[in-house]
């Protein structure tokens, strides 16, 4: 269900202020998200990066994490997030994966970059070709790589996601 | 320090039989990935996205989370990291935040599309500008948005990343 207007204000204020209570914490960064189902938040997450020694610790990350363990489930497809700046690729493409419904941020990449965060970066690298980016990166190809997906698709009882 | 030749195949081999036994666990998809650090694996992990109900927890993530716990750091700049499949955008965005040196993978993100996979639509969206994703995204411009950064910026004590 789609939030109306004031709904939409109220969860992105909430997000901005969790995201200053992050900033003050010394976890991690200063963002924070929130994941919002039928009208109730039901996942949050602040940065955690170099409190938690884990550089995966991002505010949407953590959320998305949140809500899944909440609700029992790896899709989160009748559910909005709310990011108090623009996911990174790392956390746009777990938004994906989650099958959220709709994104609302505040801040955008260029504000990060301003602070000294990467996004604006790592998106100009992750949309060139693998050759092009800055990242020294070998495709290997080895006879047999693949027998991981015959293994799969001949799994009777396999869950997609 | 660059593995040679043979040390390379050597954990390419090794991520790929790890990613035939995600596929055999019923835990999740057919992926596995290794950080290796000095020629010595210090992180592992497979795709465990169904059996953790986590959509976040594929295999470079948990290989990234594993080697960080394991050597107490958030930067992973002097390791590398083998991939059975190409890393999708989520992981190779976390594969820039934690500063790996080189990535290694095998099968290629159309393998991973034939067998089902999400890689490739996830890598065309997050390449376009942000009105013109199937995802629908907001951008929502509020005033005093951005006091999380004013706060980060003037901590003392705070640690980049």
């Amino acid at each position: 269900m789609e939030a109306n207007g004031p709904e939409v204000l109220r969860f992105m204020r909430e997000a901005l202020r969790l995201a200053v209570e992050s900033a003050r914490s010394g976890n991690g960064g200063p963002f924070a998200a929130l994941v919002v189902k039928d009208g109730e938040i039901v996942g949050r997450g602040c940065n955690g990066v170099t409190g938690a020694n884990d550089p995966t610790a991002h505010a949407e990350i953590e959320a998305i994490r949140d809500a899944c363990r909440r609700l029992g489930t790896f899709r989160l497809n009748d559910c909005d997030i709310y990011c108090s700046s623009e996911p990174c690729p790392m956390c746009l493409g777990a938004i994906y994966w989650a099958r959220l419904e709709r994104v609302y941020y505040s801040n955008d990449r260029e504000i990060a970059a301003e602070a000294g965060f990467d996004d604006a970066f790592i998106y100009d690298e992750i949309s060139r070709p693998v050759g092009r980016r800055v990242l020294p990166t070998r495709h290997l190809t080895l006879t047999g790589a693949d027998e991981a997906f015959a293994v799969w698709k001949a799994l009777a009882d396999r869950v997609e996601y």
